[in-house]
């Protein structure tokens, strides 16, 4: 029998229908290729020595002495070439007969994570990745000045089917100057279930599911990574704060090393469990102003099936793996330390 | 300078930056692949001849005499063999620790569109084309006296790329026991507008598209084909009414082939300007208890773009393509006429 959740923030229902349920080696497609393999790669805009293929950089972990857009970086950050929103313009909407629209003002950046185009996450040496989430505090950080970016969104997306264009290892960054759909609804769920409540609903999450345990993958002194109730779609994750962090950039080094190499571990679950699998990820910080309510955290998305026109035409998802097995084989894979 | 427009009914953004754009060839991909050419496919569950390879169907166009489930149907509509949701069981959501969940009961049928298995809907003939849609009302019909259902959601996936798993022409449609977020979210959108505007937002739309043209495909008697002002995906159509229709089953049979004719027409123009691209069209029919206010409308979303982590994150999407161009492209689209 199908079961229909709720999604406890946002009260929206997803279908967990097993009956099509697969196991996790059928999910491997040709839509996985195999991990890139050389270390660089003449044409690769974002392979080292090439930096005079991206625009100028913003900013860098480099080796001290060596100038910018020249070799010497570890993590280095770039304008996107193509970006979705232009630097300036005006913010006001303006009319045009019944619509209305405004210039597409924001920033787009592109954190390139490591000078080798084979040094995936989960071959990446814990320090280098460590360095990568590093880079997106000291962007959230400094983009946090710009008072018109309401909203600053990171996320990577691996494989074709998950939207990347460049196999180079690299995540993004958007800047907005409002506080977009899925956001305020999730703020508006967090507000509606502390009302009701009086708690934050991750407080909530955090206590039923390590009692339970069935849907949690890992525990650490201060994360959780699990398979959510509700998740819409097979081998989802989440890492939550177990206590209250609302943006990244608020962490100090050890507890941000701990969130990467936890991040890292997820990535090797998977990438050992599904080989190589699509995914994307979303770190969701605090938007300025909700800095008091907002507990950040991160959900990856395996883009192992496709929204079809059912998902499309209603936004309710159906997931053919249940979380609780998801979460188990994950747990039980083996994975190399970090 | 990108664009952010506004959904005139949910208020939503969308992102319009068409740095990236491309010409319509540009689109065409391996993921296109050729129209399917046999016939008949031998291990076909929907190919004619075939029947025993589905589920006993609950309903067909059939020439007198013809027994169910064998030869002799024009369209056929069969249970899904690995339904999403299940006919019977406990709607009643009930508690399962901090979360809720209810058995998933609904209805989930397949509608086969024609015998032939390379009958796509450019190369039907209208009248079998017809046949198809006047199922659709058929089944609606049918499930209306379902007083479970509180929305009936008809759907078609083509290409591998938009969720098809059968090439053979089929159609979809699922019952839910409730109204899914986005559909509550064009409701209450509907519902805002009215009371601002004293009107429908499709009345206000449909003067302002036929005023301007630019959007517009074309208009027939009583429906009009347009690229919507904030098309989340290049090459996004709609067919709206142009006056209150609120159900697919109310139209008579002149009506209702015209908007049959319409909708093949939409998609032989999307077929030779972008050879076979894969899509999604979602029909929205008037849930129950709200046939006063709610126009049936039906959306085509092209696949040509993959959401990835923004769009996931945020629920804004990217469009490269502007409604103008595309709406532009698919008026001047040479294509057989019906």
């Amino acid at each position: 029998m199908p079961e229909i959740r709720w999604d406890i923030i946002t009260e929206e229902r997803v279908i967990i229908a097993t009956e099509r349920s697969r196991r996790p080696h059928d999910f491997q497609s040709a839509d996985s290729p195999a991990a890139p393999t050389p270390e660089y790669v003449p044409n690769c805009p974002f392979c080292v020595g090439n930096e005079s293929m991206t625009p100028p950089e913003v900013d860098a972990y480099r080796e001290a002495g060596t100038a910018p857009d020249t070799p010497g970086w570890r993590v280095r950050v770039v304008p996107n070439k193509f970006p979705a929103l232009a630097p300036d313009g005006n913010l006001h909407p303006r009319e045009q007969g019944i619509y209305m629209l405004a210039d597409g003002v924001g920033v787009h950046e592109v954190i390139i994570e490591t000078p080798k185009h084979n040094e995936t996450p989960p071959r990446a040496a814990p320090e280098q990745w460590r360095l990568v989430i590093q880079m997106y505090g000291r962007r959230l950080q400094r983009l946090a000045s710009d008072e018109r970016l309401k909203t600053v969104l990171i996320f990577r997306n691996e494989g074709k089917t998950a939207g990347a264009s460049l196999e180079h290892p690299h995540s993004q960054l958007v800047g907005l100057t409002f506080t977009p759909p899925l956001v305020q609804r999730h703020i508006e769920g967090v507000q509606r279930y502390y009302s009701r409540h009086g708690k934050h609903p991750f407080e909530a999450i955090i206590a039923h599911e390590l009692r339970e345990g069935v849907r949690v993958v890992r525990q650490t002194e201060h994360f959780m990574l699990y398979a959510p109730f509700a998740a819409r779609a097979p081998y989802e994750l989440a890492i939550l704060p177990l206590s209250p962090i609302a943006r990244l950039e608020q962490m100090d080094e050890a507890t941000l090393a701990e969130f990467a190499d936890l991040l890292q571990d997820a990535l090797k679950r998977l990438d050992a469990l599904l080989k190589n699998p699509p995914y994307n990820y979303m770190l969701f910080n605090a938007p300025s102003g909700y800095e008091a309510e907002f507990w950040l955290h991160l959900r990856i998305a395996p883009r192992l099936s496709i929204d079809a026109g059912f998902e499309l035409g209603s936004g309710v998802g159906i997931n053919i793996t249940a979380p609780e097995d998801a979460a188990q084989y994950l747990r039980e894979v083996a994975i190399e330390p970090s």
